[in-house]
Order: structure tokens, then C-alpha cells, then sequence
């Protein structure tokens, strides 16, 4: 019996919660058709080797990731992130080849990690993500990236900094990491094991410890600035341009190099400012990365993407005290005042519903003062009554709950006045 | 390299392909608001006991479920279907407990089933479900039923035939039961396997075995018709009643009794019948029970449900040529003439955008040529031309792109032109 309960980690929407959830993918879609960027669905499990690709980055997330052999022995994961998984399907349906140059794509979909469940961070959490393909250019990482502060601006989250960092091309990232390799070998063995692993496998890493945070070595460590190459240069200092153009609040942080190795160029998070917010700030990330299409066997493509976890995004609108609510009112609400009463109230219900009205009735012949009880919680706009004299004579009595005005009319015209008090429906 | 496709019985969605499914689920999105039924989400996946309940059902299902243990060695499986999580969830939150009796919910969940892929059916498909809870009524059971019918008909899909049957209340069950059994126990011997397990389990299931399916005793087995009690004639009476007062086509079936041994009184199954459908003909199919919200802990509650295949709906939808295509059109198609326009016809793009207009540009500086062909792809009503004179005298010119008229404007002057040509847009 106690096993009949949500596995951990996990939670069951419903209710007003689930409105919340409605509210925020609706906005998202809608912003997205704003914004030309389609959607695209992936499988809830890849083969495993399409997330376990064997960089230091990976190997975080591969402790954490819901692995299992299916029925024929295959190894198969469940998503534990948004970006993999569109890839390889960019690249298995060929989509580079359609011509036209940028192609954007969102997605909306769970993602699994096993990790110690807390506020805001679940072993099945959901995530909103773009992802930008085929065109490295300052105007798609600022037009991604307003995409994903439009959204927090929709829904009213508007106390935030984007903090924003350029990596580089590859040959300032080649340049930053000898740049760090020669700076840290005098200090590497006072430092972590980590750090002495992302040594020699990724340097750049190595800022982002938590160990060794404010170590000596990190203080003086080099900034990446020093190793730009000239293009490099050009392209960030125009992404800045930009974001200054639309009147953005933003602020450089050279130690912003995000968790994975394929970030190049331009990489930023959007943090709260709200003074309640804790510790795990970041409402959204992303970035620019080469490699990842030709990884799956893709032509070399340049993509810019973001993840925005929705449980964390609604953690920080509950902070923010914003009420996320849809309006669920009811038009119709049909009272069948005895049971002979039922077939009738059930037709004309049903023909509303038809036409596209919001519609129910009281299906168990309740007292009167229940079903008004009943009308107001679904917040009926109207209420149709329907008695022994309506049967017979296939009138209908009608309630605006507003305005409190009673009327009886004849069936036909139920509709047209339907239409006079609450509007018509087109459906 | 092989690897990196999707895993068998997977599909990726993106394109014209996307857009049906998109279209689907607003119509049952909406449908649902019109019915006042409300969504509820549980896990993708369940502690195993929850799909797991040995009876001869879901031991079939079992065989096909994707059970597997997590780090902590607890036994999850992704839902085979969608009932279980739901009335697990109803029960674990106490729902029933609400007041107001009847509760409806829907959901549209991806469902994991490990058998062998054929047209329309995947190992990952997809339902559209509804579980009217709380309240047995034959108007609950009519209203979940046109709820689906209401769904066929938005789609177009309306070559289908409603097939109904009653399996009566508890009591009607055990004297059809023993009916069976004293039918059957001279053929037994000359019967299936699963047969003689049913016989024993539950006779019932015997009248769907599709071995014996012309076994001599199948053809002279009674009907369920002479063991119903007068309670359960009349509620299947009043259903009968009110699907002929609706005026929907339908056939009752006294074989039909549906694969669960939960379901009591009314089960109905929609059938295509698109002469081009073949024998996995089902469209949606469903019924009610009893004994589930028991069985998770909670009080006896009887409910109504049906489950809906979306990658099958498609599929006859396909056959009967619908076409399920979105309005994908832009509303404005930015085109910087030269590379110093794109700032301006960027930010001027943007703003279109937080104003809720559907709009784009061309990113690279294509030919005019290029970017004529590409607003005529994304089916542009406006293209927006911004060249050094414009950007010098802050004016835009606009050309409509169905009337093929061109003007130059004032910059402020853009949004009510915009308004005059394809109307006003509220962000």
C-alpha cells in the first residue's frame, strides 16, 4: 500500500498547480511562433551513447542519469537534458540540408536525473529550450536570448541581470587554455583531485570548482579576454552592441564558462535578483556550441542554444508573489430541478457544448442550493433552469449570475441570447 | 555512428508533422474546457506495484512494460497506460474527498510498451484519456462518450461506428460467470491454454480469445443479456436512451467486454469504418469501473474512462486524406538591404515581436532575390525593406505581399499601418 505513492523525486499536476504549467507553455509557444522558432519532440530515451559522449562535462551527468536495458539488451537513457537528443535528430532526418540557413527549434519536455530531490529540483524535472542552428551570428545569440527574457518579462519575472562571457573561437579557446595551463602548473599540487584532472582534460573547467573557489591560483588566474583572437573580439564586442541596443541590463563576467566543453563565442545566464532568491539563482542559461552536429555525424554547423528549467522558473514566481492564473470560469452551468428534467438540460448542454461554449450541469440532481453552490465555485456565468414548465412548454429559464436578471425564452433563442449576454462562440 | 538514431518504435516530430499533433491536442485541449474536464499529469514513470496488480490483464501487459530498477534499487516502469498513474494520484492526493461529487479529468501522455512496431503502433505512442470519477450515471457515461466523438468530428473523422455493450453491476457479473463456466466445463478440454486459465480466472475473457474465436462452444455461449439484473437493465436502458436521443449511429455488441476485469456496466469501443481501415480498427474505446480506487486505498468509487491513440488517430486521418495543417504564416519579414540595415531592421523586428506579431529577418545578408523566396516560404503577409536611406531617414518601407502594394512610412508610423493591413495584435 505505501508503494502507491509518487516515486520520489517526482510530482503528480493537478488543480491550480496545473494551471500554472498551462499558463507558462502557452506563453512559451506563443512566443516561439513570435519568434519563428518550431517545435520539435524527441523520445523520452535515446541509446545511451547519445548522451554518454565521454567528456569530463558528461561524466557529471552520467552518474546521475536513469539507465536501463530494454527487452532486447539495448542500453537506453532516459533524457536528462534537452540538447542531445534534438540534435541527433537533427542530424539523422538531415535537416541542414533544407537550405535556407538558420533553423530554430523548441522543445518543451521532461528530463531525468537522479539526483537528492529539493525545492525546485526534481528526478523528473521539465524544460523549455531553444536551439538556433546553422548560423553563427551576433543577431541569433541576442534574438535567442530575448526570446528567453521576453518569456520572463511575460510572465511578470522581470527582477533579473544577464551575466554574459565570450569563449572564443577554438583558437582563443587553444590560446586560453595553454594561457591557464602555464599558470596553474606552479599551484596544481595544492589543489583538487578535480582540478588536476580537468588540468589535462579541459582547464577552463577548472574555474568553475567549488572546492577550490577562492584558492590563490584561481585570484590571479589569467582572464580569457587576453586570449581573443581578433575575430573573436569583433563578434562579442557586437553582441554587446546589440544588447545594449535594445536597452538590456547586462554584465560581464569572464569567469562565466558553463559546465560543457562545446561552448564557443558567446555564453550567458540570466540570474535573480529578487533578494529572496537562494543560492541556485539561474532562471535560464545557454550559449553558442560547434561540434555537437558533427559529433552525431553532421556537417560542421554552429548552433546557440538555452535550457530553462519550468519548476525552478515557477519557484521564482511563487517568490516573486505572482499569481499565475487562468481563467476557468465556466459560460454555461445547466440546473436540471428534477430528475425528470435531466434529458432535457443534458441535450441543451450538450448543444452548447457543440457550439464551443464552456458547459456542465448537475449530473446527480442535487437540492437547488447545492447546485447554486456548484454554479459559483465554477464560476458559471450564466445558469439555465430547468423545471417540469421548461420541459413542457421547451422553454429555458436563464440566470445571468452577474447582473442577477432572470428571463424565460423559448429553446430557439437560447443560443442568440446566449450570444447578447456572454458573446458568441465560433467553433 | 549507427547508434545515433532514434530507438526502434520512436519517432522524432518536427515539421508538417509536428503541426498535426499540435492541431490534436489544442482540439482536445479546448474540447476538454468545453466539457469542464480538467488536466491532471502524473510521472512518466511508477513504482512498479502500480501497473504490476496480477490480474490476467496487465500479466499480459506486464510482458511488454519497461520495468527497471533506479540507483536506489527501487522498480520503476514508464506507464504502459495512462489509468493507473491517475487514479493512483486521485487516491494518494485524497481528491475524492473534494466534495462536489463528479470529477473529470484528461490527460495526453506518452505510454511505453515494448512490442513489435507497425503502423500506428510505437513503443513510444501517445493517449488522449479522459476518467470521470466519482459518480455512476448512464449522462457521465454518454458525456465521456461524445466528449471522443466531438473530437472525431473536429478532426473530420466521421466514418465510425460507436459499438456498445453492458456487463452489469457486480451481481450480473458473477451469474454471467457462472453462466460461462457451466457452458464452457464440457468444452474445456478441447480449448486453449489461456482459455482454461481464464475459465478459472475469469470466463468473461474467454470471449475474447482468438485462438478458440470459432470454437463450436464460443458460438453457443450465453449472453451476458440473461444473467443482467434489473438494476443494471435500466441504467443500460437510460444509456441506450440518450445515445438515441443525441441521434448517434450505434450497434450493441454482447461480446464486447473489453480486456480489463474492472469494468462494469457500460464499455463501448469506436470503430472505424473508412473501407480503407484494417483490422486494427479501433479508434477509441473505453468504459466504466469499479474497484480501481479501491485497489490504490481509497473509498469505492466508480469511474468512467477511455483512452484514445494519438499516432492511430493520424493514421486514419491520413487514410481519409484529411489534412491537418497549422497557419504558419508571418505576419513580417524583415529584409536589411545591406549589412549597416541590420541593426535597424533587427531591433524594428523585435519590436513587431513583443507587440505579438509573428515576425523574422533575414540573419545573413542574403540576395534580395534569397530573401524574397524565403518570405514567400514562411508565407510573409508584410515584407519590411530597410536599405541606407531608410536607416538614414528612419522610415521603413513596407510592401504586402498579397496585394503587392508598396509604400515608404515614418518609422512610428509602422504599428498602425501594420494594424490597417492585418490587423492589431494584443501581447
Amino acid at each position: 500500500m505505501s508503494n502507491y505513492r509518487a516515486p520520489r523525486g517526482t510530482q503528480d499536476l493537478y488543480g491550480k498547480e496545473i494551471e500554472k504549467w498551462q499558463i507558462i507553455e502557452d506563453k512559451a509557444r506563443k512566443l516561439c511562433e513570435q519568434y519563428h522558432v518550431k517545435e520539435m519532440r524527441t523520445p523520452i530515451f535515446e541509446h545511451t551513447e547519445v548522451f554518454k559522449r565521454g567528456n569530463d562535462a558528461s561524466d557529471v551527468v552520467n552518474k546521475e542519469m536513469y539507465t536501463f536495458e530494454d527487452r532486447g539488451n539495448r542500453s537506453l537513457t532516459l533524457k536528462p537534458e534537452g540538447t542531445a537528443g534534438l540534435i541527433r535528430s537533427y542530424v539523422e532526418h538531415k535537416m541542414y540540408a533544407q537550405g535556407g540557413g538558420l533553423q530554430r527549434y523548441f522543445y518543451i519536455a521532461p528530463n531525468f536525473r537522479y539526483e537528492r530531490p529539493q525545492k525546485g529540483r526534481m528526478r523528473i524535472h521539465h524544460q523549455f529550450g531553444v536551439e538556433f542552428l546553422g548560423q553563427a551570428s551576433p543577431y541569433v545569440d541576442v534574438e535567442a536570448m530575448m526570446l528567453g527574457l521576453n518569456l520572463l518579462d511575460s510572465i511578470g519575472l522581470n527582477q533579473y541581470k544577464l551575466v554574459i562571457n565570450t569563449l572564443g573561437d577554438q583558437t582563443s579557446q587553444d590560446l586560453y587554455k595553454k594561457a591557464l595551463r602555464d599558470h596553474f602548473s606552479d599551484h596544481l599540487e595544492t589543489m583538487c583531485d578535480d582540478c588536476k584532472r580537468r588540468y589535462d582534460q579541459n582547464p577552463l573547467r577548472m574555474l568553475d570548482c567549488k572546492v577550490d573557489h577562492d584558492h590563490e591560483a584561481m585570484k590571479t588566474a589569467p582572464s580569457n579576454k587576453d586570449s581573443l583572437t581578433d575575430e573573436s573580439k569583433a563578434y562579442y564586442a557586437e553582441v554587446i552592441q546589440l544588447i545594449e541596443d535594445l536597452g538590456l541590463d547586462y554584465e560581464e563576467d569572464s569567469r562565466l564558462v558553463r559546465g560543457l566543453d562545446y561552448y564557443h563565442h558567446t555564453v550567458f545566464e540570466v540570474i535573480s535578483t529578487d533578494p529572496k532568491a537562494g543560492a541556485q539563482a539561474t532562471l535560464f542559461a545557454g550559449g553558442r556550441y560547434n561540434h555537437l552536429v558533427e559529433y552525431f555525424g553532421g556537417p560542421e554547423i554552429s548552433a546557440f542554444g538555452f535550457g530553462m528549467g519550468i519548476e525552478r522558473l515557477l519557484v521564482y514566481a511563487d517568490l516573486a508573489g505572482i499569481e499565475l492564473e487562468k481563467d476557468i470560469s465556466l459560460d454555461v452551468y445547466g440546473m436540471p430541478l428534477d430528475k425528470d428534467s435531466m434529458r432535457y438540460t443534458f441535450e441543451l448542454i450538450q448543444k452548447l457544448r457543440s457550439l464551443g461554449y464552456r458547459a456542465d450541469l448537475d449530473h446527480e440532481n442535487k437540492s437547488m442550493r447545492a447546485q447554486f453552490k456548484l454554479a459559483d465555485r465554477y464560476q458559471a456565468k450564466i445558469v439555465i433552469l430547468v423545471g417540469e414548465n421548461e420541459v413542457k412548454q421547451k422553454t429555458v429559464t436563464l440566470k445571468n449570475q452577474e447582473t442577477q436578471e432572470q428571463i424565460t425564452i423559448p429553446e430557439d433563442e437560447l443560443v442568440s441570447k446566449l450570444g447578447t449576454w456572454i458573446g458568441e462562440k465560433n467553433e
